[in-house]
């Protein structure tokens, strides 16, 4: 709610007081209950609410500074008024009998699920009913690892988004958490596969364990590489010699860039047999300045199957209409009016085109500073050595390291205005020049 | 952004189309991942999809039937403008560089969570913070389930709200089903309580086993038995003597009764040492019509601890922020709008009058059909001996058993117009009388 609205609001508040009288706080005594030995593995808080707490321990330290956040991959950009417009009119229909909805479809309406296995998988074969919206990737995470339970083995990008291996480590399938020299955390009996400059960003897979679900991040976070079409191929090559399933997280694939010699496919789908063996995660968030509206969605295909020949998707929806109850209505509202129309779909790729050319402002000046950069082209993050051999969180309160591979690189978010981001380049060259 | 800047974006905007060539869908070949056991334990549907299904069947048999459905608790009625105003007007906002608003905190906007401390709970010195806005309470209950894990027990009121049972078995808190010649199901390891009309809905604690975790809901679903204040105050002993935790499912507070010689609390904080044994867990679906919007919120009380000190709190707030990103934030600012004003509090408390009012026309009907009938005094379901001796699904595809303490019973909701609940009864009278 706008600031001025708020208090607006809070201004006509009167509280109703007749109830029961206070309760006295009395010293806390201990329930018997044994905390969750999962959650007792956890290392420190989750990634993004550290940073935002970082960020405001700087702040109060010195409240003169203005702090611009590269760090936490927040949307800062209005988004299209077609998308908005069409979010209030549904919420002022639902004051009238005739627009009013109740409970929607657990996996979402169907108009959206048909909009997103039409304009996201043309010619992919993805029906609309292989398609459950949702309240985001994050949460999606959640479920799908919910899904699979304690005893899968699972693979990771090394460095990744955090959200796989929390969510592994909460549902136990990782031993204890071994702080390793390099710093960052790692559990026992993930298999982490490095993803690096000196690997084009993608694992020799000749060398990775077999793992039951493989989560495969692309373009990846926090890198920025893009996985080509031959590496995907054999990504889904290799899940299928090993019986695996790869959770394909999509959620950036909307700033890969189209054509070019180096073919990046925006779906794990556009690879052939990948409907046998691979999820795919992906959310309105960064391609739709969604981040606080929360829409998202997963695609489970119809042939995956587990070892006994369950239909993964049967147990996806159990979860998704036990474990959850649907994506806001007003959030899907806006979600078919980013894909319906042909003018919805250029509102918000224009959106994306001003994020991507933030992302070569910094590149363009880490590039001048003599940094090693990556990224940028095909995606919103900026993947930056920026003090060799220094532990990431050393460096900058701003700045964070993706897991154990990611020492030494800080990602760097395009998320921003343009002024922003151009004041943000002229601070760090004073200060790295 | 300049015209030619856009125009040039409008160009490139051609989502995805010219991709790679349609996947030929092979015969489907099996991964070699088990499938989870805990998901193989679950019998059949969940409830409410299997009641739409059923309810679908019958339509498509009998095209010309005009179902009038008060088998699922699915609100019907207006959401008030003043709510939906409020949502339009955020959501319109984030069309402008002022109002746009990313991730918001996990836990929910500091507005709101004060608002419903101030609000829903007045002198129960509930703080904001221990305020967690969540996506609904069935959303809540399975993140609750997923921080307990699997080594707790857990008790259940029989008959109660799947999503208890459904949660812990998915988490492998149970052993297997085993169907009971009573009908419906019950897992091995879970402790039922039975609330019936015989023990005045509440049951016999000295009886009960201890488990770690008791899971009550008031005003029940599906009964509508509102626990009275001395009942409550029995639960709060029983916890605090065991070391247990309470997770109090308060979606149905809005329909309590005020006053009256039976004082029934809207909040188990409203009893003495209810902070260092319960959860709350609670809703807007039932309250301002939400169910589709997804709005509600956990209270996890800084006294609440585990075994080892350990606060309970940390370990949600974990939960929240790595498995969940938060409430849609136009939600969020229609929720605001439901509380922080008199005139919008007056107008959710009048879609809530009418509902019970169609609870009042309901009981009339089954009572002057001579009908065993209870609720609908404190909630908007009226719990009904509608053909004693026969099994629920049997009866009536719209009509629904709760557990095996349900049968014979069946669940009616008063969430519709009065003219459809008027109808609903004179069907009920021609059929039954």
């Amino acid at each position: 709610m706008p600031t001025n609205m708020i208090s607006k609001v809070l201004e006509k508040a009167v509280l109703p007081l007749d109830v029961a009288p206070p309760v006295k706080r009395g010293p806390a005594s201990r329930t018997s209950v044994r905390r969750n030995p999962n959650m007792e593995k956890l290392q420190n808080g989750y990634l993004f609410p550290e940073i935002s707490m970082r960020r405001e321990a700087h702040e109060k330290k010195y409240p003169d500074a203005k702090v611009i956040s590269l760090g936490i991959g927040d949307t800062t950009q209005p988004i299209p008024s077609i998308v908005t417009s069409a979010m209030a009119e549904y919420a002022l229909a639902l004051s009238t009998p005739e627009g009013y909805q109740g409970y929607g479809p657990e996996q979402g309406q169907k108009s959206l699920r048909k909009a997103i296995a039409d304009v996201v998988y043309p010619s992919m074969g993805i029906r609309d009913t292989e398609v459950f919206i949702s309240d985001g990737a994050q949460c999606d995470i959640a479920r799908l690892q919910m899904m699979f339970g304690r005893d899968v083995t699972i693979a990771v990008q090394d460095p990744t988004f955090p959200g796989y291996v929390d969510n592994g480590v909460i549902m136990g399938q990782t031993g204890p958490a071994a702080d390793e020299e390099s710093g960052g955390s790692r559990y026992a009996g993930i298999e982490y596969m490095r993803c690096a400059p000196e690997n084009a960003f993608f694992p020799d897979l000749s060398r990775v364990r077999r793992t039951d679900v493989i989560f495969f991040c692309s373009p990846n976070n926090p890198t920025g590489h893009a996985a080509s079409r031959d590496q995907l191929r054999q990504l889904v090559d290799f899940a299928r010699r090993n019986g695996s399933i790869v959770v394909f997280d999509s959620a950036y694939a909307s700033y890969v860039s189209p054509g070019g010699g180096d073919d990046k496919p925006r779906s794990i789908y556009e690879v052939p047999g990948a409907r046998e063996v691979a999820i795919e995660i992906s959310s309105f968030s960064k391609f739709a300045g969604f981040t606080g509206v929360r829409l998202g969605w997963a695609v489970v295909p119809d042939e995956l199957l587990y070892a006994d020949g369950t239909r993964v998707a049967r147990d996806f929806d159990r979860v998704v209409t036990t474990c959850f109850n649907g994506a806001s209505s007003v959030a899907q509202a806006g979600g078919l009016a980013c894909l319906a129309t042909e003018e919805g779909r250029a509102a918000v790729a224009s959106v994306v085109a001003g994020y991507k050319e933030n992302a070569r402002v910094l590149v363009d000046t880490f590039q001048a500073l003599g940094k090693e950069v990556y990224g940028g082209d095909d995606s919103p993050y900026v993947w930056v050595r920026l003090f060799p051999g220094r532990r990431s969180w050393d460096v900058f309160a701003e700045i964070l390291g993706f897991g154990p591979g990611g020492e030494g690189f800080v990602r760097v978010s395009a998320f921003n205005s343009r002024d922003r981001v151009v004041e943000a380049c002229a601070r760090l060259t004073s200060f790295l020049a």
